[in-house]
């Protein structure tokens, strides 16, 4: 894990992403964008929304791991990958390594739910567990990293992981089938898929406009932002367990904070509403953390331009099935 | 609701069926095919999902429904409709009435869920209850046909409902982006659908094949091609609660034994295993009765061709939150 150098705001995204898009092809197709009657009709305007769900393993997460294998598959098959995650990235990761032939290694928090851990276990991932929060996983990768020599795999703020999540900016561009100017919202927990997707679009033209969306239990991001450097905001609880990052990666919140600076927070309750649209009105089935980008059209809490389309990103569909229980017997 | 002459099998479907998409297609836009990447794998063929699920009202209902209104909008504006349904046609006719200004009564059971019921209500149709039998439903919009002149919709055994599910397979053809023959394994209840698709295909070519999946608990198509001649099952009872017409149509009847008599029967597990594999790995919300073309598909007992590509159709996505809600608890 490099520091920022060059700035991030000097890379060419779009060269970048097309790379990355060459990369992960073969292993990940692009995922669907079903326009939403009943969303389209309530904001007078067309609302897509882009089922990252659908991808392998159910989450945006193939596109930064894949990037990130592929970019040094040499070295990642003599040295085997490390990383850590709190579900997504290491179903990714493991899913990517099997797939590629490479030894992968996850350093998981002791508390991550018993599904998370059998989910990446079955992709046949050795797993590491650590202390409970979020900063002592960091720890634990750097001592693996010592002892092993294996490639670490940052899984929101490496140059090949935004790229990677850039290539859902290219999709977005190819599926929308139009020259004019979209809004998107997107789920952001450290920032990767936010700043892959805006740092894309922009080359394209500034008049695409991207927006987040992050749980209020949290709000790394946003917080960030409001106090021009990043915070750090402690042990997070919240529904949407897949954006938890309690601080944002330096090249993400370089790129956020000038490239998508509008970062709504959305309650739990508003989450939990989201997920219900998702299920009644929509009939997919997303994570909670997948589900905050309808929560925060829906909460009407982000500052959109007038009449340009939405899509709402749905970063994820591996909901546990116990918190889905939970909801739907309220 | 007259009887069948001319012989529904020298009738030109598709033509209907072309018609039938002209009227249907403001108020209908095509459904998303998904391929699925899980089953694809799974089968060694290309395996789609056709989504039903998000048509408006959440059902392809509302394709007999507009079809069959729109062919007689002026009798239907003058005279109101009048219908009988388990639940999602009740739901398109009181939609697709709504939309075109004509009045709608729809008879249900006295047994109906409150869920149904309540959206049945929220969409402005009048509902009158009958007796909890199949049968009794018929009696009495035969009843109210009398005292009130309305123009009656049959669910499933018109040529107008049949020719509107017709365009699912128009759809099909177009989506496909294939010359070449599919499969599509379509859930079977008075067999309306597998009719529209069969009778249309079949005039493109007959090398494409069109099987069914109903609930063994029921399976009154199956069993009235088995028979050679239409039976009825009495009342039946499965958690596919769409699924539950206890005898074919006539004219669905003629259809489906002639062009697609391959007509698989799934028992509750079966369809519970189903449902589980759209939530998990397809993350897509379906209702138990949508989910049967998976859950024959998955228990492999169609005889279906080597290596044509499937859709499986997933009719619809209202399923009773208190359903699921048993489902995931176990």
């Amino acid at each position: 894990m490099t520091l920022v150098a060059p700035s991030p705001l000097s890379l060419n995204w779009l060269n970048l992403a097309q790379q990355a898009e060459a990369r992960i092809r073969p292993y990940v197709p692009p995922t669907p964008l079903l326009k939403s009657s009943a969303l389209s009709e309530r904001f007078e305007r067309d609302v897509f929304l882009k089922l990252e769900s659908r991808n392998p393993t159910g989450a945006y997460k193939v596109r930064p791991a894949f990037n990130a294998i592929l970019a040094q598959l040499d070295t990642a098959r003599s040295r085997g990958v490390l990383t850590t995650s709190s579900g997504n990235f290491a179903q990714a990761v493991a899913y990517a390594a099997k797939k590629l032939g490479v030894r992968a290694c996850i350093v998981m928090t002791s508390d991550t739910s018993p599904y998370k851990i059998e989910r990446t276990r079955e992709l046949g991932a050795e797993i590491v567990f650590c202390g409970p929060d979020f900063d002592s996983r960091f720890e634990t990768v750097k001592r693996l990293e010592r002892e092993r020599g294996a490639l670490v795999l940052h899984g929101f703020d490496s140059i090949e992981t935004i790229a990677g999540d850039g290539t859902i900016a290219l999709e977005l561009l190819n599926q929308l089938d139009t020259t004019l100017p979209f809004s998107v919202i997107v789920p952001v927990s450290g920032g990767g898929m936010i700043s892959g997707i805006a740092a894309t679009l922009r080359q394209i033209s500034t008049d695409h406009e991207v927006l987040g969306a992050q749980p209020s239990q949290g709000g790394s991001m946003a917080k960030s932002i409001h106090a021009g450097q990043r915070v750090h905001v402690g042990k997070i609880h919240t529904i949407a367990d897949a954006l938890v990052a309690s601080t944002p990666g330096e090249r993400t919140f370089e790129i956020t904070r000038n490239w998508a600076p509008q970062v709504s927070l959305v309650s739990e309750k508003q989450i939990h509403e989201a997920l219900l649209h998702c299920l009644e009105t929509e009939k997919i089935w997303a994570e909670p953390g997948g589900a905050v980008s309808i929560a925060a059209l829906l909460s009407e809490s982000l500052p959109l331009s007038k009449n340009k389309p939405v899509v709402c990103i749905i970063s994820g569909g591996n909901a546990d099935p116990r918190i889905l229980h939970e909801i739907l017997g309220k």
